[in-house]
């Protein structure tokens, strides 16, 4: 068995950030989880960093510190989607105040600090939200750019269109300049966009398997999950809503779940209408130096296997 | 039988416009063809007006009058397509100077008489280049706005990505401003785009089985499409080009072969990254007016069989 | 002396329109006034070509033929100015039905077969409101651009600044696509913008000597100057509203008034800050071909003592 | 005799931000130096910071710190200046390697420390580059934003044009969006930008002025204004080269030496054509809520006679 892989979760929970946290904390034989850092996105900024800490201490991982990071995007104004997560931006899960406090320190620092500290090479950067920390962490200290292993992603669509606009999904149209940073950085990238999440449902079949786990954790993630196919759009006979963030972590774990292609991705950061948008070019000549690949499919069960099999 | 349906059919042919023009010169009983009106695209526009001509002294149809219009795009420069379609716009079909002269008078002007002319509502207008000749009509004389039936054309792409850029395809990228201005129109639209037209292949057998009507006009659709299929990136083993503007033609006499979306159709007319992408989106609320439909999916074998059926 | 410059006036009528087709309808020896072309703009379609001939007959110039034009901008959607033009588009004057009728045909014809049929390198094209006519005739019928002599229009702002938004002029904001079209045309251009309008005051003085004049002529014009005297931003203490569209044929009558630079004129169309603001670059080197010339110095007193001669 | 002013001097030197340090280091009664932070910009990083240390060993001010800060602009490549300033970045002044080092850390934390440390509202910052430093500081601590006495920045162009295209300023042009960050952070801004600083000439009597002054740093001044007398397009018969950096700090020595006008100051981000122009709007309403001020006129003697005394 090799190593773990070690990581930061840099993300915004919300509700199916929330569940790719669970997934990733209780993964502690594959995941060497260095800290979780959280951005403005999904809620404002004090909900996200909240949200994780208290996910984590229902996954009794307060080894882990949590960093609070930047709040706001960028260059362009917050964009809410309170709607999709609640006003807690933890669906109709009871919150509370966790225990653990906030590490000290801003997630960028710690985000650069870790990098440079780490050996080159070793660090993979999982970003679920809008990637300002990131952004500007390659921005202050260009140096960590490359010593990071990978950055798998949650963002982005091509086939399956934007949910945000007619062209962009959320987590790039809330900070499509940090994006655009990330993307044109020259890591390695794996991007997993709605063209890949919007395969895994959480139909009532695959909720009742994990609630049937019977574990306080489990039972967590089928009060997200149920919260999020209470929505329009996502409302019976919907199949059940997306499950996004977790797909990143579930790459990590189970690679062999996903289909990838190389691809060059663009993002849109001077346009109103397709604001943005990811531009995800295919067609690359063999030569050409690409580092980045875009997921297309997924094998949804396996993916709710995995999670069932964590929270159990 | 219901009366045929008054078009004209404005063009750069172009070699899948060459295999749509004989689909319509070949269906005198459903389609009452006003006029042929040519543009700048795929190749320049002393070209496309000697091929519309030259394709209509195929079919035997010097009845029906060829206007050639626009020389170059609204407001960006000319973009050339020539690899797709050869020097002379129609692959390696041997041309000759037509018999028969253009009509006098410029393609704009006669869109615009034939539609003042024609009863309110009974002239569909069918576009499988870019959109300049209609665009500028639409301005020059506004009151032909209401008076199209609708408007079908070949352009655009959501799922399918695009084929001159990530984002966009050939038609609308050559003129985005034109685009816009007939996607904003208010007329009823048919988009018949990538995500329909890459379903229609020009693969060996169905290829093969054109060659069998024997006919001298189904030879030469053969020769265009063996040309498409001989380029790259349509080799073998690819199953063979697209066939892209025939379609539109196709949804005019057989609209059940095809499965359309409600979807409002934005165009990007001020993006670098993304100029010329379609944003396509079909959450229209119930009570909203939308008069534009998006082509997603296309049977096929009923195409082709509809072009065998109509060159034999 | 020498024969006199034909012209095409493109205007809409407007305040200050009104007082530059006095100037160009008492100038019969100077000019030889070809047409009238109206176009949407500071009032809608209707009230521009209406006020063109009433301007017409208060100058008794039924013999000018007035050829109505676009009744919107080309891309954009149209940008009111009522503010500053009144209801009507004339400010306070007493509007009345003018006897003679509007020409047969639209602007866009009249232009394209006016400068086929006059001698090549005769016309001068005079616009003094959005540009959406020439743009258009010059998409239509590419071979009128080499045979313009040149283009001398009101519009655009360099060190001014804007009077629509900061940055942008309102004939060019009002139409930014069609600026871009004629700026890139290559035909020699006279840009007379806020630059040099800002210079030409109706100040109190200049007006009492127009209103000594004693004419009717001269009694319409000092009432358009004293309605945009009336206005917000232009009140006294404020020295007079500035003139511009008449600067466009003073240049023609008096081309020594105005000091001109040769400039490249760029114009923005894919901003939304800076929307329709003119890129004016001075510095063009030696050997490169630059037609355009933008006017940085007028006199005004020349100017005003040029109207008051042709209106008395 | 009031206390002096608490600042941080942000810069790229560059030619002219070597003058305004040593303006700056020479003005120790006025000005409480905080730090001094460079960036990337006129030439690249590594030659900004080791300038910036050898004028502050010509000034004899080792007890400034000097933090090196962005070694890129935010999202936009970078923008050589290399022309202007000569390879080493200070045209030909002999350069040496100074004795004192680099302060530990990076900028932007000094930034951010800085102004949590010192009395809310005490500190001025002062850039003459692009704000890369200063935005992604407002990013990754927002807090500080409040606590911010002024920023007075060298940058912009609104009746002058630009310098680097026919709209944009170098500065701002060199990072729009960290320029867009800063002017709509909401802190009171003092923008000096080419309308003014083209008025302060490096004329050979104001040049042999600093040079009757016998003094080594006159002499280094002396230098490097005459290196920038020396380029296209300042040599003779032109009045000499502007000197726009300098103009901050004697903004905060001889405030009476400037008009100023209230305006809302806008950067251009999302074009190609204008990217990097200013939108300066003075049509701001008595009531509305702005806080920036644009240097429109300046008395360049008193700029001149002001750096004359400090060098001396």
């Amino acid at each position: 068995m090799s190593a773990p892989q070690s990581l930061i979760l840099d993300c915004d929970p919300g509700v199916d950030d929330a569940v790719a946290l669970m997934l990733a904390f209780r993964s502690p034989r594959e995941l060497r989880l260095l800290g979780v850092t959280t951005v403005s996105g999904n809620v404002g900024p004090s909900l996200t960093a909240r949200n994780a800490r208290l996910i984590r201490e229902l996954a009794s991982r307060e080894d882990v510190p949590v960093h609070a990071g930047c709040e706001r995007p960028l260059v362009r104004p917050p964009v809410d989607a309170g709607h999709f997560h609640g006003a807690t931006g933890l669906g109709s899960l009871p919150v509370f105040e966790p225990r653990a406090p906030l590490a000290r320190g801003h997630a960028v620092p710690f985000i650069v600090e870790t990098l440079l500290r780490e050996p080159a090479g070793s660090v993979t950067l999982v970003i679920t939200g809008p990637m300002t920390n990131i952004a500007l962490a390659m921005r202050v200290e260009p140096a960590i750019v490359p010593r990071i292993a990978r950055i798998v992603f949650m963002g982005g669509a091509r086939s399956a269109g934007g949910n945000v606009t007619a062209s962009a999904e959320y987590n790039i149209y809330a900070d499509p300049h940090a994006a655009r940073i990330v993307c044109e950085s020259g890591c390695p990238l794996i991007a997993i966009g709605l063209d890949a999440t919007h395969q895994v449902r959480a139909t009532p079949r695959r909720i009742a398997a994990l609630r049937a786990l019977g574990t306080p954790l489990a039972a967590a993630a089928v009060s997200l999950l149920e919260f999020s196919n209470s929505l329009e759009p996502y409302r019976a006979p919907e199949p059940g809503a997306p499950l996004h963030d977790p797909c990143t972590i579930a790459w990590l774990l189970r690679p062999q779940l996903f289909e990838l292609a190389r691809a060059r991705i663009g993002v849109e950061t001077d346009a109103t209408l397709t604001l943005g948008a990811t531009a995800v070019e295919f067609r690359v000549a063999a030569g050409e130096s690409v580092r980045s690949q875009w997921a297309t499919q997924v094998d949804a069960d396996g993916v709710f296997a995995l999670l069932a099999e964590r929270l159990s």
